[in-house]
């Protein structure tokens, strides 16, 4: 029988990548458990994959074929039909298996509604949480979140729409007063929103606050009087969802909009605090670590799974003359490109679950007013998400130009886990911002090293006499792994003395403090990630 | 008037964007006569861009809403309407305005025919010119390149499709054998195809030729009986293109359709060569050439204008407290990512136009039947294209993160750029396979320096005895370019004798000779991107 008449549908293993597979040096089932966190995990998350991939409803067939508005659909569709699918099962919402559907749905889900749920569970007060909690659940309002305008993102002091109060009628005006304060990137068709805007009252500014604002009817959906509301075009990825922009003039809503488990305005219009703020600082931390795990981390383990079974199945040019060409995978140059980003995934899993616990821990010291480890928290899971980000995005991308052609083909899966992971490197803070922020802590621990002996475990070193000695001797030292953590301490030392020490000349010889600075950044961001290394060797040696 | 009732049509310049182009150091219409190469070039290029730009049929609006059909059929559309133009306007087919009218429409033209006509004029006989190109000029007949398969790209030896003659008919019967011989990516919707394929005649194999195949009806454009051609689906990028494939079941197509001007098939089925086959290398070069000029360095050059005037206009953050927004452009962290970039496209330009000019000297030589240069040429190309293609990719990347979500937006423009620049890493030679022919040419030159004293003058430093020394004495010394092209050549130097020395003494210890080489060639291709480097160094000191 001629080729072109055999059956597609053969699906027997390609002999190459048999061959690979055959006598690993290691079980797999048992390091696949050692990845899940255990026997039971595994079986639950194979369980659930697969109750997804029989779902034809679930089907991802076509997909790279279809419109934004396609993909925006499905992602619905997606949803309400996971939401059916969880009650059916009787899965608990904050269950593992919720957890692994969302994998399994990769992304093809809208998250926005979700966003609004848990804003309003963290910063709503007890009564706040009763009354919008059950017509959320029950999908009678849609809820998204506003918070990035046209003209600011990362630095959210400068937002610009207003929350004023107004005694007379006890409520707040919220106002978009100027083009570059519209609100953009809020996505789904929504009902409601969370707005996060200055609040103002008597007179005074308090800062950043959220609001619940209803954006549109009930009845037909059309955006209430003063809204506009519209999308602000595509995007390089993430297809799957519609980015919005939103205008407020004016729009008067009850006082009791005010998300205020932390802070609230009384009738009078006097501003009182309750509780401390900075358990703010701690929901982005957490969203942070959430990236690391859920978003980034995955896009690597696939695009290195695609990549490396591609290697193995893929023959080409001649190594050996007049014999049979090799797998790619046989170029010590293609493994040069692979075999470290392979071990990337592992060393991130294994960063992850340490920061995730740490990040635990410091949780449960808040809930004790100890917020003593809050800021080596927000600079380290700043400086994580920051390194993973662009690790894993460049990752993605090597993996993909390592196919040649072929990872030029959407059918690949490579060019759409780049063009959406990407994204990351801007969302919940800008890379480069966050590491200035990484690095303006080390700066505070360098300056407290040269007085105080005791620094926050994982900047400890800043304060060692030791620090500048590197402790290889022979070439088998480096396959210690001390001798790295080693290494990179001694080298973000160095790095951060010289930034110090440049920063402090500067000024000596005249410069404002912020020039200083500024003229420093380069340096500084150096070794804010050169610390992130010590910190992601560190959680290799604790396991 | 209230913010959103100002007309959007307002087209002031920005006074953030205004007051950066206030007093600069230099003059910007010199510099620009520059870059085009003489006053008259600027005149004539602009004359071109403004005619594009006010022509409704040119138009890209809603560019970034159009399906992949819609984008092909728009860059259809262009191509007829510039053809119209070019003859409207009487200019030269080869001239520089339709030089500056492709590069104007950005891509979104149909650039496959094109190909198909350089192809029979540069491998075609007088005869197979004269009896193709009023057919093709005319659009009686459209053409296309099917080279690459399923199976194999850059290593075109590999190439399975058949071409066997037919003594008894004087016909080729050209064969796809198997599945992984399909042809893959030509794109268009064509008649005919020029299809390179593996020679057979009387039973003796002569490797890989060119021949014109017609593969559908000239009346209604279905394909002929034994032909099967379909899409090969969505890319990365390149939505204006359509790439298909090709399957050719025992095709016989006449003996005159092999393209013939360098070799031939006489009729009892002996194989002739006529003049050298090394000219086929030449236009690869010529290609490569023209990728800088053409394709990768404008991507970067708009990247660069789009986020440096983003920057300018982009106010966030605080850097004195109590200040007004800077300008993310005086930020250090923002001008270390985007200036080196800058710089770079300066770079680029200068090589560009040097390698341009050593090509067409070699071109002159080889007219003269002297090929003594045409294998520096052929690494130097190929290094050249390997690392322009990436640095350019990368710098749009960078350039695109550096504008924050709104680089994520497809309305920035870089996203699309990124996505199509990208796939120049992989096409006409996949990156490290070229660095990989230009390793392999300097290992060559290190071997020839122990005995011959005269190398080409872009390796005569591996014969100097003081290639090792570094001539900076003094930091001051580090701005001179002589400084930098003599350390590359050092680095190039100790690079590759380090390599030679690591693949000699695994020979010596028993390896094969190419277990050797591959085992070395992650340094190899080290080496060979700081020789690529000192050449870009060359190419500046040359002006």
């Amino acid at each position: 029988m001629a080729w072109w008449k055999v059956s597609a549908a053969r699906r027997d293993v390609n002999p190459d990548l048999a061959s690979e597979r055959e006598r690993p040096s290691f079980n797999v089932e048992t390091l696949t458990n050692i990845l899940d966190v255990g026997v039971e995990e595994t079986r639950i998350r194979r369980a659930v994959v697969s109750l997804v991939i029989k779902d034809p409803i679930f089907s991802r067939e076509y997909m790279y074929f279809k419109t934004p508005s396609e993909r925006y659909e499905g992602a619905i569709r997606n949803t309400l039909h996971m939401q059916r699918k969880i009650k059916e099962m009787g899965w608990d919402e904050n269950g593992r298996e919720v957890k692994y559907i969302y994998r399994a749905l990769n992304g093809e889900t809208d998250v926005v509604h979700n966003v609004f749920i848990k804003t309003i569970n963290a910063l709503g007060t007890d009564e706040q949480i009763a009354k919008w909690m059950p017509l959320a659940m029950d999908y009678k309002i849609l809820g998204t979140y506003a918070q990035t305008e046209l003209g600011h993102g990362t630095y959210l002091r400068g937002l610009e729409t207003t929350a004023t109060f107004d005694p007379t009628t006890q409520e707040f005006i919220i106002d978009t007063p100027q083009i570059a304060a519209i609100k953009w990137w809020p996505g789904g068709c929504n009902t409601h929103t969370v707005v996060v805007a200055q609040l103002y009252s008597n007179g005074q500014k308090y800062g950043i606050h959220p609001f619940i604002v209803q954006i549109r009817s009930l009845k037909d959906h059309s955006p209430l009087p003063g809204i506009s509301v519209g999308d602000i075009g595509p995007t390089m990825g993430f297809e799957m969802l519609d980015n919005g922009y939103l205008i407020m003039r004016n729009i008067r809503i009850p006082k009791e909009n005010m998300l205020s488990r932390y802070s609230q305005v009384l009738p009078d219009g006097s501003y009182v605090k309750s509780g401390s703020d900075k358990i703010n600082y701690f929901s982005m931390t957490a969203v942070r670590v959430s990236i690391l795990r859920d978003e980034v981390l995955e896009a690597l383990m696939k695009a290195c799974t695609i990549s490396v079974r591609y290697s193995a199945v893929r023959r080409q040019s001649e190594l050996k003359p007049g014999e049979q060409e090799p797998k790619i995978l046989d170029y010590q140059s293609q493994q040069h490109k692979l075999l470290p980003l392979v071990a990337t995934c592992y060393a991130f899993d294994f960063t992850s679950k340490y920061v995730n616990k740490f990040n635990e821990d410091v949780f449960s010291e808040i809930n004790r007013e100890n917020f003593t480890s809050l800021p080596e928290l927000h600079a380290l899971t700043a400086g994580i998400k920051a390194l993973a980000t662009e690790i894993c995005s460049n990752g993605v991308e090597v993996c993909r130009k390592a196919c040649g052609g072929h990872g030029y083909s959407l059918y690949s899966g490579l060019p759409s886990l780049y063009t959406k992971v990407t994204a990351s490197c801007t969302y919940e803070g800008e890379n480069t911002v966050l590491h200035l922020q990484g690095a303006r802590f080390l700066v505070k621990c360098f300056a407290a090293a040269q007085s105080e002996p005791l620094l926050p475990t994982s900047t400890a070193y800043l304060s060692s006499p030791s620090a500048g000695e590197c402790q290889a001797m022979t070439s088998a030292d480096f396959l210690n792994p001390e001798v790295y953590l080693k290494a990179y301490e001694c080298r973000a030392y160095r790095l951060i003395a010289s930034a110090a020490n440049k920063m402090q000349k500067l000024v000596q010889s005249g410069a404002e403090q912020y020039l200083a600075w500024n003229s420093t950044s380069v340096e500084l961001v150096k070794a804010a990630i050169v610390r992130v290394y010590s910190y992601y060797t560190r959680s290799r040696l604790s396991d």
